[in-house]
């Protein structure tokens, strides 16, 4: 077996979703754990304004922080970003809040850098419905526009928290590849966060992308690495090697009073909403001891080097997102 | 004499400031008058929000009308318009209103296309004192924030609606060439719009460059081409020939109305306020016949090949403007 540290010195490694509460040892547990490029959640119900602001902040952290991050639009400056020794982040949404009803904002937000967005958050929106939602109700009129303007603008459309229907009308919608950033299937673990057999084959279909998860609460009882990397293979041999990746869902230094009051309740509701957690259980689970920061990425090579030769390993941990996003990012519109 | 036609169709024309109801006809005005490049304001009393908004028509015409027109934030993006026959907008601000209270907006702004910005328009803001403002206390707090950060990004600080101290305390804080877009030498005619020999000196001190312009109510008496170019001339001998451009300050198709409501009054009076216009003569005044539309472009060509030779009139005509986009389009800082 391969040396699984020089193995990963040398791989390009994505991960499809964090939200954290940024800071320089959070930017520093990526670079210790080796990770080239982060789709880092920049908006969950925030409108347009409040989502500049956010762009703002990240605009003052792109200088402050320059000895470790740099922003990413396009796969060529995650490449110079893995030569340069630091992380490329990208900047996403988990919500269409940020476009609310104007089509436009695809366009402009996709200017101010945010290439990848999830079409709903949990519940409905005025895109299509989220995974909470009582009754999905599909792609909206507005949800098949906003598809058109992402495909066109070079905008990659995530379906993680995303009902069942609509997730399957968007990638029918879609002309380009779509990504599952954060999620499991559903046989993994029943949680309507994870994904059925009827969603991933219409992905595979579609030539997009499933990025696992470790987030406990939808990885249910696979919290040993070995019980996660059987999921990884039974994934594989399910949707094929270049179908899957790697999207931790990270979140930290987020308290569990925030989790449980603005993550999952944004503005909507006045009544306790648990999300992905529940009653019993509300706040954060605590991460499995083989990942409990980005910082241990390079368990996951070792691991799957167990299960997968060098260059599969490689599609695992990065080659297949980079994939996606070099057939995703680019524009088709003509002007900017 | 050079054939004047000919010395037109190969010049790079640049017109510093065009605020104008934007349809087919306008941008094919410019095509025909064969101007190169436009900074078209596209803020003059709207906050961030309406901004973007703005920004969204604009996108969705650099897509309808892409036989005619491409956005410009560098001047190789204005060569090639040239080349493509096409013209070249620059997304400009007459005011720093969509800046809000926000120093972060330069930054996301600029991103956005936004690389031209007045600081005042006509009256006291968060940034400085406009022209009509009664008190001119200067560059405020913020502004002196506000100039570095725009120095930083690459924002051109536009001086031409600004007071005479607040303009003063910008050439000295800005560490980068400054325009005044579009204005006259006080000499030429004595209007709060036109500039004193102090801010000129200041100007050519500065690196900088003055836009003249043809707007009927601070052009007084100048409305033959004939006294038009003697203030050229004269212009020239005083500030010289690197300092000189032009900003005609075309605004098409908007109605009495429009110009008398929003665009003097904006939302900060709601008693009468004339702007460069009087109580006697509120309205639009008539272009003079040798330039009543961008169309016109190549009068001012011939006019001048009258009084300069073929590379001073090159200058004149968009080749000062070139220079100090050149040195003033690039940002200085890290990040995007």
């Amino acid at each position: 077996m391969p040396d699984s540290k020089q193995v990963h010195d040398e791989l390009i490694v994505v991960d499809a979703l964090q939200y954290s509460n940024w800071d320089r040892e959070i930017f520093e547990e990526n670079i210790r754990g080796g990770v080239t490029a982060v789709s880092a959640t920049i908006a969950i119900w925030e409108d347009a304004k409040e989502t500049l602001n956010t762009l703002g902040e990240w605009q003052r952290r792109f200088q402050e922080f320059s000895d470790l991050i740099v922003p990413a639009r396009t796969v060529e400056e995650i490449e110079a970003a893995k030569k340069a020794g630091k992380t490329a982040y990208i900047m996403s949404f988990q919500n269409t809040s940020p476009y609310e009803h104007n089509l436009d904002y695809v366009g402009l937000f996709n200017q101010l850098g945010v290439k990848i967005v999830q079409l709903t958050y949990n519940i409905q929106c005025l895109v299509g419905s989220g995974c909470y939602e009582p009754v999905d109700s599909g792609l909206t009129s507005y949800g098949r526009h906003v598809v058109s303007e992402m495909n066109k603008w070079g905008v990659i459309i995530d379906l993680s928290h995303v009902g069942e229907k609509t997730s399957l009308d968007a990638i029918e919608a879609s002309k380009r590849p779509v990504a599952i950033t954060h999620a499991n299937p559903l046989w993994s673990y029943k949680h309507p966060r994870n994904k059925s057999d009827k969603v991933l084959d219409a992905l595979k279909a579609n030539g997009g992308i499933l990025g696992l998860t470790a987030y406990p609460h939808i990885i249910g009882d696979l919290v040993t690495r070995s019980t996660f990397l059987d999921m990884v293979a039974k994934t594989v041999d399910q949707i094929g090697i270049d179908y899957v990746g790697i999207g931790s869902d990270t979140s930290r230094k987020w308290s569990d009073e925030f989790l449980e009051s603005w993550i999952r309740m944004g503005r909507w509701t006045h009544e306790k909403h648990y999300g992905a957690g529940t009653k019993e259980n509300p706040g954060w689970a605590p991460w499995p001891e083989w990942f409990e920061t980005p910082a241990h990425y390079p368990n996951f090579t070792d691991g799957l080097l167990e299960r997968f030769n060098k260059e599969e390993v490689a599609k695992i941990m990065g080659g297949n997102f980079l994939r996606i996003f070099r057939e995703g990012f680019t524009p088709t519109g003509t002007g900017y």
